[in-house]
C-alpha cells in the first residue's frame, strides 16, 4: 500500500539506495508511481531520475511543469545531465548548462561529441591528476580533500595534458613525502580511448582490478575516467538489451508503459514475424495437393519445424555470446562451423531415428516414419549451419544479431523444415 | 596462427589481462588450445584458470598429470581454490589445503559452508579490520602495508568480531592521527549476510558506490567481503546463464566442447521440446477429418501458432527481467497481468483484422478469414495471460523461469492456437 511504500522509500533515501527507489518506482502502475514520486524530496529527485530506465523516467518528467523542471535541474552535475539530456526538453538542458561553471560546461560538451556506443560518452570528472614530476606529498594533499568515489589511483599527465602513468593510492600512502610519484607508477596501466566501444571498455574496467581507468582522446589527452560503477551499469544494460532484443523489445521498455505505446512498440515485431509466417505458409501452400492426399503430413508438420528451430537457436545463442565476448573471429569461424555442423549431424541422426520410429508406429506407416526422419535430419543440420552463418553475417554488417538473428533463423528452419518434409512426402508417399 | 597467438598471449600476461588470455584460450579448438596453454609460464596458469569457464578449464586440467597438478596448486590462494575446487580431483584439493596456513584453511572451510548461490561462497579475505576504538593512526598503519585491490573503506569490529561500522579510506587520509575512527564512520553502511542470494548481493555491491561491502554471518560476525570485481563476475555470469538457459544450454558450455559431449548436453533440451511438439501434433490429430475437408487450414496453421508464440515471449521476457530485478511482486502482479492482457487484446484485435483480411482475399473465403481472425485474437490474449502467470508460478516454485519458461509458454500457445483455429474451422467451415 502507498503509505508503506513511502516509508520504505524514506528508508532507501537515507541509505542513498537510489537504484532501489528507481526499481520500486518502475514497478508501480502509472498513477501510484506519480503519487509516490511526489512524496520524494526535491533534492533527491535527480539522483533517482539518473538511475531510472528511459521510458518510466519520461513518464515522470512528462507530468512536471517547465517551471518545476527548471527548479529541479538548476544544480545538476554535468555527468548527470549527460544521462538525462535525451529525456529533457532542449530548453531545460540549455538552462541547466547556463547554471554550470565554464569547466563543467566544457566537460558536458566533450561528452556530447561521442555517441552512446562510445566510451567517451560515459566518462566522469571525479579523478585526480598531477603533473608527471609531482611528489608523494602533492598526491597526499589531493587525497586529503573530499575525493570522489571509486578512486584507487592518481593519474600523471604531461604539460599538454597527455596521460603518462597511474600511481596506486595505496603506494602513495606508504611512501615518504619527497619520493617522485613517477618512481611508484604502475607498469602498463590500461587506458581507454574515447572512441572505443562502450561495452568493451566497460568490461575492460571490470576486469582491470582497478576502480576506474583513464579515458584519453585520439591525441592521448586525458579527458576523464570510466569508473567501475558506471562500467557495471553499461555492462548490465547491454545484457538486458540483448535479452529484451531477443523478443523484439527495447531495453527501456517500462513494466507499466501505457497500453497503447506498449502495444505499438511490440506491434512492429509481431508484424515482422507475421511476414515470415506468411512466407512459411506460402511454401506449405505449394504442397496443398500432397496434404490433401496425406493429411497425416499436416498433423506432423509442427514437429519438423520445431526441432529445427530449437537446434538452430542453441547454435545461434552460443555464437551470439561468442561474438559479444570477441571470441568468434575469422581465425576460428571455420572450425566453429564444422564443430556445430557435426553436433547437428549427431543430434540430427539420433532424433531422426527416435522420431521416425515413434511416427512409424503411431501411424502404422514405416514410409511416413522414413519421410519425417529424413526431414528432421536435414533441418537440424541446416539449422546448425545457419545458426553460425546468420549471426556472423549480421555482425559483419554491423547489425545486432541479438535482435534479428532469431527471426531470420526461424524463417529459414520453418521453410527448410516444411519444404523438406512435404517435398519428401510428395516424392515418397504419393 | 600459433606463434602470433603466443606473442599476443605474452603481451596479455605482461599486462596481467588474464581474462583476455582465458577468452582467447576458450576461442581455440581443442588441440590448438592445449598447445597454446603449454606455452604459458607455470606461475601464471592459476590466474588464467580461475577466470576460465568450467568446461574449457576442465578440458585443460584433464590433460595434466597428477604430479603437474600438484606442482601447480601448491601455492594457491584460498579464494582461488574456492573457484577451482569443483574442477579438481579431491586429492589435489586436499593437498593444496595442506600447503596453506591455518588461517587460510579456516577461510576456505568457511566459504565451503555456503552454496554457489549464496554470497558467502564468493567472499575474499583482502579487507582491513580494526577494533572499534582504533584511531586514525592505526588505520594509516594498516593502509601503508601492501593492501589488496578494491579497498576504499576500513571495517570496524567489536571484540567478538561483529561488524560495527565502516570508514572511508579518503576520510582517514584527511584526518588527524589521534581522531577515533568511530567519529568518521559512514551512516548506515550496507552489509551483506552470507546466506543472501549471490546475484542480489552482487548487484548491491555494484550499486553501493563502494568497491566492496562487508559480509557477515548469521550472528553478525564479519567473515569476509564481496568486492566489486567478484560482484561483476557474478552478475555477468548470471546474465550469460539466463541467455544460455533460454536455449536450454549451460553457462559453462564451451565454444569448442568435444562434439559428443556438446551433442549430449543439447539433446536433453531437444528431447523436452520434442515431447511438447508431439503434444501439439496429438491435438492437431484430433482434427484430421476437418483438415481433410479444408486443407487450407493446414496451410495457415503455423501463422496462428507463431503469432501467439511471439506475443507470449514478449510478455514472458518483460516479466522474467522484472522478476530478476525484484520488480514483480504480489503487490503489482494483478496490475501487471491486467496491463499485459490489455496490450495483448489491442495487438490481438489489430493483427486479427490484418490477418483476417489478407487471408480472406488470398483464399477468396471470408469465412476462413473470420476463423483465423478469431483464433489469432484468442491466442494472443491467452499468450499475454500465460506470459505473466508462467514465470510468476515458476519463480514461486523456486524454478528458473529463464530456463523452462519459454518451453512451457510455446506448448501452451501452440496448443491453444491449433485447437482454437482447427476447432473454429470445424464449427464454421464444415
Amino acid at each position: 500500500t502507498l503509505p508503506d511504500q513511502e516509508i520504505l522509500i524514506g528508508k532507501m533515501l537515507v541509505q542513498r539506495d537510489f537504484e532501489d527507489v528507481a526499481l520500486l518506482l518502475e514497478s508501480l502502475p502509472l498513477e501510484q508511481r506519480l503519487e509516490t514520486w511526489n512524496s520524494i524530496p526535491v533534492d533527491k529527485r535527480i539522483d533517482v531520475l539518473v538511475v531510472m530506465r528511459r521510458d518510466p523516467r519520461e513518464s515522470l518528467l512528462e507530468e512536471m511543469s517547465l517551471n518545476d523542471l527548471d527548479a529541479l535541474f538548476e544544480n545538476i552535475e554535468p555527468d548527470e545531465l549527460v544521462e538525462l539530456s535525451e529525456s529533457l526538453p532542449t530548453r531545460i538542458v540549455a538552462r541547466a548548462l547556463q547554471a554550470m561553471d565554464s569547466k563543467q560546461q566544457k566537460f558536458f560538451e566533450v561528452t556530447q561529441q561521442y555517441a552512446d556506443e562510445h566510451a567517451g560518452r560515459w566518462i566522469n570528472q571525479g579523478f585526480l591528476t598531477l603533473p608527471q614530476n609531482a611528489k608523494v606529498r602533492d598526491a597526499l594533499r589531493l587525497l586529503r580533500r573530499d575525493i570522489a568515489k571509486y578512486i584507487d589511483a592518481v593519474f600523471l599527465v604531461d604539460r599538454l595534458g597527455h596521460f603518462i602513468a597511474a600511481v596506486r593510492v595505496s603506494a602513495v600512502i606508504g611512501a615518504p613525502d619527497h619520493v617522485p610519484l613517477s618512481d611508484l607508477d604502475e607498469d602498463d596501466f590500461a587506458t581507454i580511448t574515447a572512441e572505443d566501444d562502450a561495452f568493451d571498455s566497460a568490461l575492460k574496467v571490470q576486469k582491470s582490478g582497478f576502480s576506474a581507468l583513464p579515458v584519453i582522446n585520439a591525441k592521448g589527452v586525458l579527458i576523464g575516467r570510466l569508473d567501475i560503477g558506471t562500467a557495471s551499469e553499461i555492462v548490465n544494460e547491454d545484457y538486458e538489451r540483448k535479452m529484451m532484443a531477443s523478443a523484439g523489445m527495447d531495453e527501456d521498455e517500462d513494466l507499466f508503459s501505457p497500453v497503447i505505446s506498449s502495444a505499438k512498440n511490440r506491434a512492429v515485431w509481431l508484424g515482422i514475424n507475421l511476414l515470415t509466417a506468411f512466407a512459411a505458409s506460402w511454401f506449405i501452400g505449394l504442397f496443398e495437393a500432397t496434404l490433401q492426399q496425406v493429411v497425416t503430413l499436416a498433423v506432423l508438420m509442427p514437429i519438423v519445424a520445431s526441432m529445427g528451430g530449437i537446434a538452430g537457436s542453441q547454435t545461434l545463442t552460443l555464437v551470439i555470446r561468442g561474438l559479444a565476448l570477441g571470441q568468434v573471429s575469422t581465425a576460428n569461424r571455420k572450425a566453429l562451423l564444422s564443430k556445430e555442423v557435426r553436433v547437428g549431424g549427431l543430434n540430427g541422426v539420433i532424433w531422426a531415428l527416435v522420431i521416425g520410429i515413434v511416427v512409424a508406429f503411431w501411424f502404422s506407416s514405416p514410409l511416413i516414419g522414413l519421410v519425417i526422419s529424413l526431414a528432421i535430419l536435414m533441418n537440424i543440420v541446416s539449422a546448425a549451419f545457419v545458426g553460425v552463418l546468420i549471426p556472423v553475417a549480421l555482425d559483419k554488417l554491423k547489425l545486432d544479431p541479438a535482435l534479428s538473428g532469431s527471426v531470420i533463423l526461424t524463417t529459414v528452419t520453418d521453410i527448410v523444415g516444411f519444404v523438406a518434409f512435404l517435398g519428401l512426402g510428395a516424392l515418397i508417399l504419393t
